[in-house]
């Protein structure tokens, strides 16, 4: 295990609550919290035993008046979330206690922690690869149960388990490859191109089979980014309320760490929707006039679905082809509004859109509400949620994926070309420390920090 | 002790963060976790050593599936926050797992518990007094380290120490009266009306004792109460922007337990100094034109202190004076402004007012910034501020002791006229009862409740 000094964190949400922890971790936190507390039976807390706690108080280290009321406990090395000693102080949940409690502890030797650093440590100690430790921010930021199963598998090392295997045969390859290059002397059995065509073909065949959902793992982990456009008065913020109504209990407001963004997400099926920014899209109200506004065209680039709302007891004019034009190259559901009222609207101009989904919808009625539903889950998951399988959901990881699968063609092609395996040995090597860097085996250290930045603080 | 259900919650502040907590308290707290817990170690949960952590997964009851990797805590009655068996789940900080474990502790048989019913079990349970149990919420609530430390005083018994004597000794008058009353035939030793008066002139010393402080006590516990008041432009946005800014850091916003409104505290020397809905006051900008507004009448009606600020380089006007009869009856501070200009204003009028502080202050240069504090603490502790003298910070004690007052007043005024001690017992019990209710020994139930009530979810 690598030495590292010892840092500190306030590791709960900050807020009026029962209970704050402040988590210490390194060699001398059982030292630092010691020296300012004092057990309620007197006992020295150098003589914890591991896995237990003690309840008694926190004093301020220079005046020795009295902080707060605490329970520490303490999990020692490797045993602990970081694999280093960790104390934990559970105090009165109070904003001004929790930091003074920090304060105390960083004054007696231990240093503030970075965001995500305590999950880090425990990378950097070997107890869980990158994307186990990933996995962790996105079971605290999960916006659906879903999402959150999805996080959990991954983070008892169901993409390692994928991934490894991946990487030994390939790791076999290079070995064989490269002995039978430096030693012909030797009698080495001789590795074919046929048969390293073969092991590719096979990896090749389980990356796909990764790839292939990885798009809907991005959706389960990050939600489908919605975004509803319509003429003036054809119902666009009804249809928000509504949809926010019917579902918001499971997901409320979410505020993002820096609490400057309040992302609006719903909850269908388990599938998290995150309709962005819906104060920018109601400046839009009036497309027609504002579609020229980059800010509505940026919404709509980065839309992963549009919903277009049409009134049913309107014409279908100049307004709504505008927007449609302006919509065409995405994925969009179609909602003919108002079918309360008299229907007006030409039926065959609409069908001929773009769209695989056209819904009646009325709004005061309810009616065709619940289909919206039906046809999000048909578009991007094939009418099937399977919350359960095995899924990619990182982009990242995604990304290295395809790097790997590209390094592998690339063998592939030069082994068919050529039939000389020494040839390829710089493709598969590639291969190799492309999926390593999913597991973080072969990752720079300038992108970790980066993965670990993103964190929470305290985690 | 008392038998009740299994209650439990989530403990920690909601929000995205390294570590949650869900509490559950009650008989059957060990036994609900133990059927959904799986420790690493395969030992079953209900043979926890108390004061324990074991380190392991929480399944769905229902599909056997993981919901989190945990770590479960044990300690049992009577050595708990609440008396009574209590177990903590630690698990990943998000919004998703935290609560779906709280659903599934419930599918087991807790009951959802209600805003401070731990600490209620706590005080029903016999653990702490109910000035104890009300420190809790005030040290999560505490605004500064002033406010806190006062608290956490009180938390550690220092109201009861004062009480407890104070109704022995009341205690004993009534049953030394009610002995010889009741019977006149035994020999007992005979208290006499000078006896009591004394007693009751001590006790009455004690009590006025500690009314004395607890104007100041109030502002320690909620903060001051400040309005900023003057006529447009005469530099009230810029005089809170720069006490909020200087100030700031220590308290950042403190959002409500609903969430709903915003209150901005700055921390003057460890006194919370609470700027009230300043939306609210810069709607009153024009305060002329708007001096008749409902809504400002209010927001001056309930402050300790009012900051009015007049234009040094500007004639004291009709807008002024009637700005002044508007406060007149309030506390106020004064502040000559932009005395970075030329003076201009009639300095004798403004002597006149009823004002014991007149400042000179440029928010440009930052002249005069820093009295504004020495003035507050002259004005409201008399220029000194003791955070570390025993104070009465909670009005519904000062209430109770206002009561005691009176009762022993009413009983010395009898004693005086007629001398007859038994004509004395029912104030002096009515004295012993007030008291009583500090500690909550003779409160009804319903106040309790009332009380619990505003306390946060899971404490």
């Amino acid at each position: 295990m690598k030495e590292f000094d010892t840092i500190a964190a306030i590791a709960t949400s900050p807020g009026e609550s029962g209970i704050s922890i402040i988590r210490i971790s390194g060699e001398n936190s059982l030292k630092i919290v010691d020296s300012i507390f004092k057990a309620k039976n007197n006992k020295k807390l150098l003589n914890i035993r591991p896995y237990s706690m003690r309840y008694g108080f926190i004093f301020e280290k220079d005046t020795g008046e009295l902080l707060d009321e605490v329970l520490v406990s303490f999990m020692k090395a490797p045993k602990s979330y970081t694999a280093e000693d960790t104390v934990e102080v559970n105090c009165h949940g109070g904003i001004i206690t929790t930091n003074k409690i920090l304060d105390e502890i960083i004054k007696c030797g231990a240093r503030l922690a970075e965001p995500g650093e305590f999950t880090k440590r425990a990378f950097l100690n070997g107890r869980v690869d990158l994307s186990e430790a990933e996995a962790v921010i996105d079971i605290i930021r999960s916006k659906t149960e879903v999402s959150m199963k999805a996080a959990l598998k991954q983070s008892t090392g169901s993409i390692s388990k994928e991934i490894n295997p991946l990487r030994e045969k390939l790791l076999n390859i290079i070995a064989h490859i490269e002995a039978t290059v430096d030693y012909p002397e030797e009698d080495l059995e001789e590795l074919t191109a046929d048969e390293v065509s073969q092991e590719l073909k096979d990896i090749l065949k389980r990356i796909d089979i990764m790839l292939k959902n990885a798009d809907q793992g991005k959706i389960i982990r990050d939600g489908l980014n919605t975004v509803i456009v319509g003429k003036p008065n054809v119902g666009k913020s009804s249809l928000l309320n509504s949809l926010i109504n019917e579902n918001r209990a499971i997901v409320t407001e979410i505020p993002g760490t820096t609490r400057d963004v309040i992302e609006e997400y719903i909850n269908i099926d388990g599938i998290p929707i995150k309709i962005v920014d819906t104060a920018g899209i109601r400046e839009t109200e009036d497309v027609v006039e504002k579609i020229g506004v980059e800010k509505s065209k940026e919404k709509i680039g980065e839309a992963d679905l549009v919903i277009l709302m049409l009134d049913i007891s309107g014409t279908f004019n100049k307004e709504d082809r505008e927007i449609v034009n302006f919509i065409k190259d995405k994925k969009y559901i179609i909602l003919l509004n108002k079918s309360d009222l008299n229907d007006k609207i030409n039926l065959e101009e609409v069908q001929k859109l773009n769209s695989r989904f056209v819904i009646k919808t009325s709004l005061k009625t309810g009616e065709g509400i619940d289909k919206i539903k039906n046809c999000i889950k048909e578009l991007f998951f094939a009418g099937e949620l399977k919350p359960n399988k095995f899924v990619i959901t990182n982009s990242r990881h995604k990304e290295a994926l395809i790097r790997t699968r590209e390094n592998c063609i690339e063998a592939l092609d030069t082994l068919k070309n050529t039939q000389a395996i020494d040839l390829v040995s710089i493709d598969i090597r590639n291969a190799w420390m492309s999926l390593g860097e999913i597991t973080g085996d072969t990752l720079e250290e300038n992108i970790i920090d980066k993965i670990f930045s993103k964190f929470c603080l305290g985690k």
